[in-house]
This record gives C-alpha cells, structure tokens and sequence, in this order.
C-alpha cells in the first residue's frame, strides 16, 4: 500500500539483548518482514498507525523469546516466524490500548500513536492487530498454540483492568501489585517461551519450562521497568522519567518507600498519587524517599530473585547457545537498572 | 462472582423477531447462560460491565442467525451453542469500543458503559471480551470456524477505521458507504450464518448461501438502522433520534439528499456534518431536506433489494420452519421503519 515502515528504529539490538539478539536475528528479519506485510490493509490509516507502533515498540523481546525457545528445542520448520509475529502483534495491540488508557502522548521518545492520530484510530487498529494476530495463528493450524495465546490475551486484558483499579490507591500491597504485572505483562512473556516448546512438540514438562522461565523473566523486567521510570541513569539517557508517578501509578517502588516511611511521608504519597495533586517539586522528593528507605534497590532484589526461579527453570534443557542466550538475557534485563 | 446480570432488559423479543426468537429460544436460554459464565472474573468490574452491555444490547439477533441456520441445516449438538455466544461476545466488544470512539453517552436508551465506567475500562473490557470469544472457539477446536471469526474480526476493525476515515466527509458516496457497512456490520451477520453450516458440517455451497445471506441482511438491516435516526416512528418510541448526525456521520439518507440538493442544501449538509456547526433547529431541517427527496424512503428501497437477495440466497435449503423464520426475519426487519 505504499506505506514504508522503518523497522528498526534507531534501536541498537546487539548491545542491548546480547547473544539473544545475535542467534535470532535472521529469523527476526523474517518476523519483521511478515509483521510489515500482516499489518497491510485497504484502509491506508491502518499500516501507517500500526507501522508508527510497530516501529516504535522496542526491542522485539516476546519475539525473541519465542524464536529461540524454538530452536532450543531442536525446532527446524517455519511456524515459529508465524507464531513470533502473532505474540508480537497482541503486544503492540496492547500498547496501543495501553496508551490510550495511559492518555501517553510519548511512547518510548517518540509521539504515541493515538497523540498523532487520535484515540478512536488507536482503539480501532489495536483492534485490527489483534484480529490479525488471530487470523495468522488460525492460518498456523495449532489449537494447542490458540489456547495459550488467547488465554494470554484474555488474562492481559484482566491486568488491565485490575491495574485500573489499583490505580491512584496506595493502600495496594505487594501481593496485589504482582497480581497486576504477572497479567498484564508477565504472562504474554510465559506465552511465547510456552509456544516455543509447543510449535516443536515437546514434553509438557519442557512446555512448562518455558512458561515458568517466561513467567518469571516477565516479572523481572516489569519491576526494573517500574524502577526506570524513577532512574538518574534513564534520565541521563534522555528518556522521560516520572510518567508512572504523574499517572499515580503504584508500583513496587512506591509500595516498599510507602510502607517503610512516616505518616508524613504517607500524606505526600498520597496527595501526590491519590489526589494527583503534584507541583514540579514533587518527582525530585519522591526519587529522594524511595532512595532514603532503598525502595529502588530492593525492587532490583526483588527483580533479581525472580530472574534466579527464571534460570533455574531452564535447568532441565541440554546446553545449547539459545540456552545461554535465554539465561544471559535474565541479567540484561535487570542489569538495565544501572 | 455475585455480580447479578439481568439479560431480559424488558426486550419482548417474540414480537420483533418472530418466529426466529419462537424458534431458538430454548437455545438462546442456553447462549445466555454461557455468556453470563464466560464473562466471569475475579476482576469484579469485568462481570459488572460487561455484564451492562450485554444486558443494553439488543435483540440477540447475530446469535439466533447462527442457532437457526446450524438447526437449519439439521445440525442436533451442542456447539452451536457456545459458536452463538462467540458471535455475541464479539459483536458486544465492537460495540464497547463503537461507544468509546463516538463518544456515547447512550446505549439504548441506557447510559453506554463508557459514560458509568469512563472509556478505559471500556477499552479493556472490550478487549477482555475478544479475547474470552477467541477462548471459546479454541476450546470448540474447529479452525475453519476460527478462519471465519477471526477473519470476520478483522474486517471489522478495518470497517471501523475505514469510518472514521469518511466521517464528517459530505464527499462520500453511496459505494464507500456500502463498503463501511458491510465490513462494521454486515460481515458479522455473514459470519453467523456461515458458521451454522459449518457446524454442521454442510457443503460449501450451503455455507456460501448463508453467508450471502447474513451478508445481505447486515447491509439491509445497517440501512433500515440509518433510517431509524432520522425517524419520526423512532422518536414517538421515546427512542433517541439525530444521534448520527450529531456525530457527523455520513450515512446513506443523507448521501441521497446531498447529491438531490441544491447549493444551498449542500452548503446546510457542510456546516451542520463537516464543520459540526449546529443549532437545534438543524435536526428537523435535516428531516425535512431528506423527507423532500424522498431519501429515507429510497434508503428502504434500497434495503428492499438487499432483502430480497438475502431471501434468494436461502432458495437452495428445503422447507423448514427454520429456512421460513430466516426469510420472515428479512421483512421484520426492514418493517422496522414503518
């Protein structure tokens, strides 16, 4: 349709996902060239908002996870280009609604869909990529591979949601917050290391290997994402800081510095994320408390043990370079938070 | 989840939809059911809104096509049971969204989901309801039937987008109108009938036929649905009317009067549809313009002819009380504007 997608996106791959990036990265041409030709469509406003999206949406980490699982598990036919671009697809759909929801005018530096071109197309597309991803994994034929993804699906949305509800409340404890973020984002990550192992027909135990191993780096990298968006080190990037705290979002970090501190300080939690009452002062003060009780470094704790169930879920697989190559990603992923 | 979901919403379907309501009931007591399990969660404001747009949505009429064509069609199982519930659940996630991108405040004389629970628990709990369609077809486990949906899901989403694309547009004629409303509405229809054939495992040309059928249906009743926002009939049922062209939609009425004006007229059209610019004396001029080129009475017409192709359509199916509810449907729901 005429539509050119720039796929890269300044994005440096390599440095920043390793050996992972490297042993994927022919098959990653191959998902990106059919995620480019699934988006295509008639109505012109299509591929060129979800080609904004595509572009925009980062590293291709789900993807990834799903490639080299396949391989590690001795897979050789095509079905996991397929397959990859499916769980791609309901990830960028997320986003797309995710921002709407989130009212984000950036999305990762750049001008978020629906601030380009509105929240009704956002809403719409999101809807066509998720169909999409769909029709592509009907097209595969696997209705083992459709149970996992649509189940994924379903429990994202219900993250969503519960995470609307917890939004703006600082009473939400611990438990609740990783209720939330297993749903919402950990989840999709348990799928594509589970559909690895299933589009090359293993054993339940290595199927549930890679759920467990997907489940656990998910929540990992949530909880180091939660930590960025307070981070000198993502401000020094030039990336936006703050936009979880101006949303009054709960995260961990705000969960452990709320607990630990003082009435005062629990009165500025509040009135900064319950009544959203903040002037510009307000951000510094916060990163301040949360490094006053060690809240951003126990949160990487707390990363870092989910990363540990994450690698010993790999055990029971010979070694393999996508074995390494999925275990090293554990640590960049969290290692992201310095 | 204790979430109590009246699905009746004081709808007297027996004498809408005749024989077909007559016919499928004892079906439809089932579908209802499904849906009210299946839009469970522990997420407790899924059940809540979900459970209110389900009740505000209508008539059922996409569920029953696919109950009475699968009987039709000697179809005596269970699956067009939960194949049904996936059409509705698909249809009321299309209309969550359709309330968040026009801005709703009504559903059916209710207050649409949107106005109670703002628009980004609509979103998400529209997509929780896809997602929970697509779970219930994978446990179904036909992938032609998941061909048809997800495909019917997609075109959908591009008729959507491909709306908003010629809304506030006076330029568009009746050919990409047509277009609009066969992919927002009409697809879904022709996929309910289809997927009774195939349920019942019937030759393509039965599955054809009754996707013809559907598809022809949708345009007629999409006409008739246009008609009604200008319709005085409409109006002494205490049903809101002007909806449309508050929203500058450019429907089928008002494309006929357009192109039937004068300058002046065309000039009316552009202001109040275009620029948006009304006052309250605008909405009854409107109806007068349409009323002097007899544009709501050609847009019945023009619904008569999809009608009469969707009666012929069902000319290869022998005589059952099935084949005659599906005919009669046609007129009752043509008769509508009357």
């Amino acid at each position: 349709m005429g539509v050119v997608v720039n796929l890269d996106g300044g994005f440096d791959r390599k440095s920043d996902l390793g050996a992972l990036a490297a042993l994927t990265s022919d098959d990653l041409v191959r998902v990106n060239a059919l995620i480019v030709q699934a988006m295509d469509s008639p109505v012109v406003l299509i591929p060129q908002l979800a080609g904004h999206i595509v572009a925009a949406g980062g590293k291709r980490l789900r993807p990834m996870l799903t490639l080299a699982a396949a391989r590690m598990c001795g897979y050789d036919g095509d079905r996991h280009i397929g397959l990859a671009a499916c769980v791609e697809f309901i990830h960028t759909a997320t986003l797309l609604h995710d921002d709407v929801v989130d009212e984000s005018d950036l999305r990762r530096g750049l001008a978020s869909a629906n601030a380009v071109w509105g929240n009704q197309a956002s809403v719409l597309v999101g809807d066509f990529l998720f169909s999409r991803a769909f029709e592509l994994m009907t097209a595969d034929g696997s209705i083992p591979v459709l149970r996992v993804l649509s189940h994924a699906s379903k429990v994202i949305a219900e993250g969503e949601v519960m995470q609307l509800t917890t939004s703006n409340d600082t009473g939400t404890g611990e438990t609740a917050y990783l209720d939330v973020i297993r749903a919402k984002t950990a989840q999709l990550f348990a799928a594509a290391g589970r559909i690895g192992a299933l589009v090359a027909d293993r054993p339940k135990i290595e199927e549930d290997a890679l759920e467990t191993y997907g489940m656990n780096l998910g929540i990992a990298f949530q909880l180091i994402d939660d930590v960025l968006d307070f981070s000198a080190k993502q401000a020094t990037l030039g990336k936006t800081i703050g936009d979880d705290f101006r949303e009054g979002k709960i995260t961990l970090p705000v969960i452990l510095a709320f607990r630990r501190g003082d009435d005062e300080e629990r009165a500025f939690w509040r009135r900064t994320l319950e009544d959203l009452d903040q002037t510009e002062d307000d951000l510094p003060h916060a990163i301040k408390l949360l490094e006053k009780h060690g809240a951003l470094d126990d949160t990487v704790e707390r990363a870092r043990h989910y990363g540990a169930i994450a690698r010993d879920a790999m055990g029971i697989f010979g070694d393999t370079p996508e074995k390494d190559a999925l275990i090293e990603v554990i640590d960049f992923c969290i290692e992201r938070a310095y």
